[in-house]
């Protein structure tokens, strides 16, 4: 018998993503979909790509329209979960795709979101390594709280830990640039996020340390064995809908060897089911990671400056949002991990 | 009296663009067109946006036909420019916009093109800084053979080479990430360049210091002041006909400020008529130098990392080629340095 | 127990979009993948976005090697397929993409394909409604032999034909007009299908009456009940990698009634699991039917000129191609139709 | 001496595009940059991309500070032009982008529009042919109040005035669908016109001859000879930023060869400088025309309907927009009709 399932935000585009990825899940059955603005209009005129779940209404966005399910997807504007989920019982599994409970420091929290500061919850990236050589998939089995990683985060984090935990790259003077999509911005009235300001343009915003995602960055690669880490994480806007294509660079420890360096990569992601290191020599493209919950991650060493390159690949929507909260929902719930998510991208 | 030009390799994507910015030129007729295999044919069915140069035909590219022209623009694959000028007079103006004549040291011609090395010439970047704070300008005057630099060279040497010859940044461990169109790559048929490819998708190439731009960086940066000059260079091909986003970071010195690194920036730039460094907080899009000669840089200084993250956005088929050349051949022949160039973007 | 599946022609946009959907498949097991010039290379080489098919090997297009299954996908060039199936057993299902067995006129073929002429095989447009009322769908059942109909003619015909059928709109004087992606066009290596050229640009290409199209649109809406059909037809290419925007027109006959139009577009579609009339004033975009067997109708009557103008979306790749191969297979087999097809697209 | 020149609503695209020509021309001087709601920043915030024209602040958009000036070029949303240009003085030249001056049917205007109807101006389309086989052009000289004709108007009444003029096409049951970038919608915030929602996908939008851009072309192919002239115009929303395709279609009359049809196109446009036939066979891209005052057109007719089809490409924002209105410009005040104007597109 599936599990009932309310999704919070559902007009947006993480939220939409979320509906796509759970009307296609076994396990799962969406009964309610809620809104702020748009609530009392039907699903399908705020996500016309949704035609299996033409028949849900969107109602408002309250505790209590939210309550009564066996699952709740937060897809929310960053400050909005805190007092929602609060009013949730406690058996509830809810997971929060916004920013609200990703950051374990309050001074982070202050630093770089501000507002009220409502605490961590168990961290939905399953494939980050820990110092101890462990994954981060053991805290998610059984967890009733799950904060869903920011999409560049995931990016970054994956295509540097297993360097960093091995003990192969330096972690303090790390740099890492990405292409990104504009959907990562959500359905916010933007002048800069018009068509016209996007198509045939590349921007950059978020420089200089100042983008919200660098402590989470920071806290992950700590959490693999990083010490006095640092990164200068830039984020490029380029015109396609979806897609993030990170390029993240750490200095080589002496002596360390490109072999070492692949190997450490290679032995951390053999058996996972989302995450593939591609040959030597191959580098990954965001189209292949379209609409699929698959990061692919390409290795180079530059021996001229000691410096490792990774190239990773994900749909910023699906591993980088909404795929990882229902990766997270199925190890959480004794499902099998890969259940209702596809490692195929949608391409060309 | 304007004086007569020829164009070898005008049916590509740099022998249009040339040809597009020398039909708006005052100084300059274009009396001739040459092609390899599209000789014969007129110019106006390999390059149909050329509507005021729809009189031309394409002859064959050989040193006969670019003969007796007070000026040669030449837009050939690299290894093929080397020949040609040599059968053609000491006092002609020969401009090259291909590779063969950039690099001065002879071990990186062979290392990163390989082929016969034909030396190197005047080098057609009049704003990079060299170490005794003289411009490249200077030795433009008077030149009849002049190598336009690379396109992705020109965004990272721009955006960093006040910072090293000020003494303000560490040049031995540079990261340079860069986002660019596949106009860049010329129109040879090759299935990574097909539109299918490439549109909604964003892929690297050349990573781990394997593009052959990197030496010449070096080079450029090198004469800035730099010592040991270090990069890691990175290139991504995104989804956008033109352009160049380049994002570059440097350790600053111990003791340095941001301050003293935005003035290094805007007191080398403070003059020049196409290199414009945007107020603190702003930072360029492509859209805003398509079809210009410009090049915006944007600075930030990210304090936690102690590293300056530069974005400069420039046209790579402009600034990046045939403006530069355009530019180049101004200051040799003494007209107005701005002659026939816009500095205004064709956005949005 | 699933059945085994050949797909010929494995390394090219049909041919991959044909693999995705299988994977997804619960009755289907692909064994085998061929090629031509890339036989011998992993099919991941090729379809790097495929990862579940990672373990497949692409052998050579031949008859022998495409024997021995239960089902044959064909993904190759008009003219190919002829002499391959000839040599395949008559009770395996084969499934042709291509265009050879599309044609029911000798001469058609003739005039607009030329070459051998191998006759017309089980038109795979379920949802096409014939003059009697019926739907094409019924002649599927226990098809062995099924050519699946080219991507523009399945948006226009699906927009059209309840008009004709209904003998509410007159066929001799219709007009087409779509914009299509490139993925129709294939891998082909050719100048005007890179990435320069299509980002940023609209074309028109087959234009007045020559596109290889019009008869089978002809075709359709004749078996639907028209008389003398006649269609202006003339695609434009867009700068999207899939998708199909149709806007076809009809004049009204005497008398008729929008809302009689609706009603009988209504009336045809109201079970068809993929395809959507749109409430008046709601007209479809690409990104909702990407990925998905989806085709979405818009309708309106423009009373001034007394014509209909019906606007379809589908994705080339999938509705167009793969799904329809699909969906008719599924017809074939006695599966149920929606059987490993999805009516959501991937959007944004 | 040059002109002083005012543009109001500087801060959107078409006045955007106004002023990029405006700083190419060398009679007029912009003295004068007027807005809404940006009124007091500098216009280079608005327009990064007209570095030529950063020494200029928006002043508000009121009857004063257009005052005083040679050449006020307006382009507000519609209904906002009527009192602005009732207090400027007769004799200077008023250019008017929006619609409210370009319909002379006061009920066209209150079917389409609505509101107060101000009356047409002298309209800004000197190709356009009329029934006596003059042009437009004739009343534009000397014309101190300009209407610019709608974008997509002026690709379709180029692409059927020949035909409709030569009394070879029938000009009662034509239909046009065109695809168009998102810049003609402006710079609005509506979710449609986000980024997200454009990239990848087509739409159409204005369907069943509600368009308000119906009448007008309605108007202008009338004045070319027409009688019961009707059109069913379909636009399509592609993702490109900027251009127009139009194809269009009309019958023939009967004993009408395609011939004829060609010659009366090739006849037309033989002497002007903007719009260009096509050899046979040949039809345009957008691209050709970005940024250039220039109009393609190709031609073909389909003999099996009967109906010619053509194809023509121009930049919304040029000849769709302020192109025209510079061209008009000048002939309205005596200079060479191409003045500040260039035919060559930015391609790739």
């Amino acid at each position: 018998m599936s599990l009932s399932v309310a999704v919070a935000g559902a007009s947006g585009y993480a939220g939409g993503e979320l509906l796509r990825l759970l009307a296609a899940h076994p396990e799962f059955t969406v009964t309610t979909v809620t809104a702020f603005q748009n609530a009392g209009q039907p699903l399908i005129a705020l996500q016309p790509h949704l035609r299996s779940l033409s028949h849900l209404t969107l109602v408002e966005t309250t505790p209590q329209n939210l309550a009564g399910h066996d699952v709740v997807f937060l897809a929310l504007p960053h400050g909005k979960s805190g007092e929602i989920t609060a009013a949730l019982p406690d058996g509830t599994l809810v997971i929060d795709c916004g920013a609200d409970h990703r950051l374990t420091s309050e001074s982070d929290w202050a630093a770089f979101y501000g507002g009220e500061y409502f605490g961590a919850w168990t961290y939905g990236l399953p494939e980050l390594l820990h110092a101890d050589g462990s994954k981060h998939r053991d805290e998610l089995v059984g967890a009733t709280r799950i904060a869903v990683p920011g999409c560049n985060v995931t990016a970054i984090s994956l295509g540097l830990a297993p360097g960093i935990q091995s003990g192969l790259l330096e972690g303090d003077d790390l740099v890492a640039v990405l292409a990104v999509g504009p959907s990562g911005a959500g359905k916010a009235l933007k002048t800069n996020l018009l068509a016209s300001e996007i198509l045939g343009s590349a921007s950059a915003y978020g420089v200089g340390g100042t983008h919200r995602h660098t402590p989470e960055i920071v806290q992950n690669l700590t959490l693999a064995g990083g010490t006095d880490v640092g990164i200068s994480f830039t984020p490029m806007l380029v015109p396609m809908s979806r897609g993030i294509l990170a390029t993240s660079t750490a200095k080589l420890k002496p002596g360390v060897t490109a072999a070492q360096v692949r190997e450490a990569f290679e032995a951390a992601y053999a058996d996972e089911p989302f995450v593939h290191v591609l040959p030597a020599g191959e580098f990954p493209r965001t189209a292949d990671t379209v609409g699929a919950n698959t990061a692919l991650v390409g290795i180079a060493v530059d021996e001229a400056t000691r410096r490792v390159v990774t190239v990773t690949a994900i749909d910023n929507l699906v591993k980088g949002t909404a795929g990882a909260a229902i990766q997270s929902a199925n190890i959480a719930l004794g499902f099998a991990e890969t259940t209702g998510l596809s490692t195929n991208g949608v391409a060309p």
